[in-house]
């Protein structure tokens, strides 16, 4: 058994034969909790700032759902927060069972991929109609309401920011766990 | 060295030290290839179907260019048909040299994954502006106007429908990278 081994590599050496010869890749499933929390943490953020936006001007109220595309938009980050608890768990738990962590990066590329299309995809939804709102459409007549409804227009615009952070916070999590995957091939 | 490893194994048998070890993998890069030129005609569709949508009634022009968000959805399309070219060339290379596989399917599960954003907000954008233009809102006094610009919407719906085509396919090219290059890891 020779002792000069990389530091990292002590676990791999008392078996010399095969499936020890798996790189043990870079380990990044830290980061990967840190991350998921933030996409919890701007998944809850988001959803809570909309939801708090409703506001009365003149008698007549404006709620984020009466919209269909804010509606979507909490769903959709309703069904990231959840998805982000549930893979913080399961992260947290791959950490300490380190043999299912090759694994797991590929569900999370599979599932993390879906997250992010349907983050994207609501944020943009709701940033398309927020924009209409705050600079009206001459060519249609869309009026600007964003003029009377203030702050159910700062919210709205806050929780679309937010919600692109959380798009932002997934892009970075498949691109850890493919580079996490990638880094266990052998080269 | 014991012998008594499972039964999996047995291909890493011949030679014991690491290189040779490299599974070869499950080798998708012909559905690869397919799938990025489907992306393409996705896209190519998208973009000539909305744009050639423009339409006139009662002396007020309908253009897709009224509105940001279509021109953000032609914009975003535009550049997912040019980046399906440049990946379908560098797939189709990829097949002549079996060496570089490893190494690409991480670069495209890299940019497959920020296309994948591009293509799903912009199909946001413009699906959500559509849906207010087919139903209005009476809420906020938006008008709908798919009943008078009846071509015009029809183009867009087309175009939205086929866009979130596309951003169906560049889910499963993702899952296609992320499974080949997880399969390449050694058990």
């Amino acid at each position: 058994m020779s002792s000069t081994d990389k530091p990292g590599d002590t676990e791999h050496r008392p078996t010399s034969s095969t499936p020890a010869h798996a790189p043990a890749g870079v380990d990044y499933f830290k980061f990967d909790v840190i991350l998921r929390f933030l996409l919890f943490a701007a998944s809850l953020v988001s959803v809570v700032v909309i939801v708090t936006g409703n506001e009365t001007k003149f008698l007549r109220p404006a709620k984020f759902r009466y919209s269909p595309a804010f509606v979507y938009f909490v769903a959709a980050l309703s069904v990231a927060g959840l998805y982000s608890i549930i893979t913080t768990l399961a992260s947290l738990y791959a950490i300490k069972n380190p043999a299912l962590k090759a694994k797991l990066l590929l569900y999370f590329i599979l599932l993390d991929v879906l997250i992010l299309g349907i983050i994207a995809s609501a944020t943009g939804t709701a940033g398309g109609v927020a924009y209409v709102g705050l600079k009206g459409n001459k060519h249609v007549n869309w009026n600007k309401i964003c003029n009377v409804y203030d702050k159910f227009c700062k919210h709205v615009g806050a929780s679309v920011a937010v919600a692109l952070f959380g798009s932002i916070v997934t892009v970075v999590l498949i691109w850890l766990s493919a580079y996490s995957l990638h880094s266990r091939v052998p080269k």
